[in-house]
């Protein structure tokens, strides 16, 4: 029996070309002879679609339109779609009104319809928020194949391979108990760093345990701050990964169901990708794209600092847009180096961008100007600082609303970490693009751009980072060393551990405190950054939620170790 | 039996000095000869402490604290605190690791601890994304008085009082059935219009059915976005409140519960506010007091427009800060009217705070001179608006940063809501004041503070609105009349109603999907806008979770009715 998977791109909320792509998949492999299709999880509204689901008429108009789409799809083939119904009960029993589902839609009907058990709650899931848990076993069958349906989280809860149970229940031991052949999971699984590795090794681990092969299919394509990449795969009872989807993009696979032998066979297998840069570069590519075209721009934006953060941020967005839809601004003050302004004119000419030089000075003297009567015997200082960084983030909008362009946002987790950084200035952007990349990393990935050819200038990448704000300024004269910042940051913020924990590893305790203040003290600019592309377990996104007016007592004994 | 309300005021986090207060109010009650201390949930950490509770050596040290408190309080008089604890079954049964609980303090031990059972997951409340529901039945027996301990959530599932179950079971059934005397449920519940009405419609229903007297103890106090006002209360068997604690403040009520007939006793009661004004006035100022203070503010700083958004913000900052800690800017140009000018320094002599006059004149014109080489040949349009806009923010932020004042940002929700706002330019701030207020309720909160005299000069209030951004601009030019733009607001955002429903009430379908486009399109502002105070049940703050790069088929059949 012939399966396809369609590893899809959806708007979120875009239910008419979200069906129609549905459509053109069905047709597509029905002609190639195959049985049942398989679409991500909610593929007619896309992932995540939140708030947009506490409209009712919402899910009415995908009610609608799957009814549409039945009589549309080639009445031979199964299609598999994701998507959102009501709980008829949930008034009833005290439940959230609606559930997370897959429909079977065979013959112009929905013949089935199964909902998610595993309802994921922690980062950037919200699923309790909006949905009712399933209570039932879900599988059927076809051409004398049962067939296990699954939604993502219903397939991360195998106590073995976690050490741990996340749910009470665990709905693939469940199938099993039923004897099914195949288990088929329909996700929506965001990208963080390595996460295919770990997706594959848990595939894996639960074909092992239970001698059935598996089918994972994966959304692809960016939707705000997240990004999914694809990578969808299948794996047969000898262990071996059989299938493995283009990552980064949509893609249509096939397989086939052996019913002699009870196993999957295909040899539609892309590799993964072994450099860590490389993974994180295409990810961002894509992160910048969907955003771009999902909300309408086919251009961006963006400040050229001479500095190796815009840069990186410059050649991602080439990389996604293409090199005459990127412009790039410099924008020196009397504190820019010259070394700056000769690098980022470089980079300008090595990606073929266009670009504008505008001297800010002008525009400093005429804020000068206005604010002496109040400045007027204070010293030069952070406010001072920031008007410049606000000087050209208000430049870079007037030019971005003038043209219609997009400001990508260039700053690092490092810096969006500790608040180095300046609200309204420098973070000004509709997308904070490399907002999760630690600064050490993207030291890395430029090293990785510049592999075959010097791509960033080398100088950007050697040179010892500064803001520029002030004379001889560096980063290092208001932080500690970027590496020893990263690991501080990672325990901290991605590892949670105490004071006590990070400072036994060898790091100073005073720099340790100082850090984790400087932490704390910035979320007031975190609150008002641009959505930030999440490449890691802990990124400041959705996931990340904060208060900002709080106190914690570090000086005393808090985040101390248990008693 | 005397049974004491604590209703504080924590700030989130501060475990130390949160604690001290519930010392200190122990130590009072005790005097006073009082048995049992109440306080509110989380009182020990504040409500809602949000992703510190990720840090488990926070827990930790709350653990600490909690044991030395337990030491300092007198051993004598009960006390029962709101804290977390561990849930040490978390990983064997696939639970969240933490319970919102209270601990019954007495006698220098930690006697009892219960969990919180019904966890809100929806709108501000994420609860599922931290804890594990309780499933024990939660009371205790104090001088032969036998107490049903709620936490917040848990008293607010009545299916007869809401017309539907949210939750699967009924704790207050549940401690009824076990022949408790008393219900005291111990909330951290936010401040939305009218919300103490229904607080004592609930409680007053609950003891018509169960026949058991309530203390519903709350918290109080700002929380970034959250509002909580206090207002604990009490009723008796004959559904009469008997205590009503001070709104907006900190307050220690006393009650006895009488054991001859089983019933509660005080004579504690504050006023309702009748006015719908009044209390969103005092609520607002509340957030503020609260926002600044908790980030360590003491002064404030905001521009003034001349128009009603702006007064009404600078006359809530100085009676939440004090005249002498709010600093106005008035930054005309040249598309200001002279009665603006003349409007806001009336207003700024009214409310008899300093101020400074910044005509902007020339900063726009040096960026025009920047800009110039790449705008010649366009036309005068958003983005020369939005500069203007801009030019006031990065002014207003430069003199915030260099006086270390809290900037307030003026906006109001039905800007807010179709984007008649500019990002990085009026929406700059540390908290958006009257973000979650829609226009027409400016108005009628500006009326009512001129009830006794002119405090905000009449011309602002009767002046058609304009955001004077160019020549003889009135928002009407660009947005339907306010009353009409609020109307379908409420409708779309907070009702969720769909267009077809809309259109019932005799909208026009075209304005109806205007501003429905601009809402959705506009959600780019909303992300990067500062903390919005709530005082609806949809507020653009955190528990508005809406996607950006989305697309909904607004055209076609989206929003319609069931089929």
């Amino acid at each position: 029996m012939k399966i396809a998977i369609a590893q899809l791109n959806p708007t979120i909320g875009d239910i008419e070309n979200n069906a129609k792509k549905i459509k053109q998949q069905a047709i597509l492999a029905n002609k190639e002879g195959a049985k049942l299709l398989l679409t991500p999880e909610l593929s007619i509204c896309g992932y995540p679609p939140r708030d947009l689901l506490l409209n009712h008429s919402f899910i009415h108009t995908i009610e609608k339109k799957l009814q549409q789409l039945a009589l549309e799809i080639p009445p031979e083939i199964c299609v598999l779609i994701g998507t959102i119904t009501f709980n008829s009960l949930a008034q009833k029993e005290g439940k959230k009104p609606l559930y997370n589902s897959v429909v079977l839609i065979n013959n112009g009907k929905i013949q089935k319809t199964y909902h998610k058990r595993l309802l994921p709650t922690y980062d950037v899931f919200e699923e309790d928020r909006y949905f009712s848990a399933g209570n039932k076993v879900n599988y059927f069958t076809l051409n004398d194949v049962k067939i296990g349906v699954t939604i993502c989280e219903d397939l991360w809860n195998d106590e073995q391979f976690w050490g741990k149970k996340s749910y009470g229940i665990n709905p693939i031991q469940e199938l099993v108990n039923e004897n099914i052949d195949l288990i088929i999971n329909l996700s929506a699984s965001p990208y963080i760093v390595g996460k295919q590795k770990v997706r594959e090794a848990m595939l894996k681990h639960l074909v092992t345990k239970y001698k059935k092969p598996i089918i994972y299919v994966n959304q692809v394509g960016g939707n705000d701050d997240l990004i999914f990449d694809g990578f969808s795969c299948a794996i047969n009872n000898k262990e071996e990964i059989i299938t493995r989807c283009q990552p980064y993009q949509e893609d249509l696979a096939y397989l086939n169901f052996e019913t002699n032998n009870h196993d999957l066979t295909s040899n539609y297998i892309h590799n993964l990708i072994t450099s860590e840069e490389e993974e994180i570069y295409q990810a961002l590519v894509l992160g910048v794209k969907d955003y771009a075209q999902k909300c309408g721009f086919s251009q961006a934006i963006l400040g050229l600092s001479g500095g190796i953060d815009s840069a990186l941020v410059a050649t991602i967005a080439v990389s996604a847009l293409g090199k005459d839809n990127v412009f790039a601004v410099l924008m020196p003050s009397p504190y820019s180096s010259q070394h700056s302004i000769i690098d980022a004119e470089k980079l300008v000419n090595n990606l073929g961008i266009k670009s504008e030089k505008i001297a800010i000075q002008e525009a400093m003297n005429s804020f000068d100007l206005l604010l002496n009567p109040l400045f007027k015997n204070t010293d030069f200082g952070i406010a001072e600082e920031n008007l410049q960084s606000r000087i050209r983030g208000t430049l870079l909008m007037a030019i971005a609303n003038k043209f219609g362009h997009l400001l990508l946002s260039t700053g690092n987790k490092s810096e969006m970490a500790v608040g180095y950084c300046t609200l309204y200035g420098d973070m000004n952007g509709g997308l904070a693009v490399i907002g999760d990349v630690p600064k050490t990393k993207v030291f890395n990935i430029c090293k990785w751009i510049n592999r075959k050819e010097e791509i960033i200038p080398n100088n950007i990448i050697i040179k010892p980072p500064s803001a520029e704000l002030k004379p001889n300024q560096k980063d290092e004269d208001s932080l500690p060393p970027y590496h020893i910042l990263d690991d501080i940051l990672e325990r901290y913020i991605t590892q949670h551990e105490s004071i006590n924990d990070i400072e036994k590893v060898g790091h100073n305790l005073e720099t340790i405190k100082k850090v984790i203040k400087l932490v704390n003290r910035a979320e007031f600019k975190r609150k008002q950054a641009p959505p930030v592309l999440k490449i890691t377990d802990r990124a400041f996104g959705t996931g990340w939620k904060m208060p900002i007016a709080y106190r914690l007592n570090i000086e005393n004994n808090l985040y101390s170790n248990p008693i």
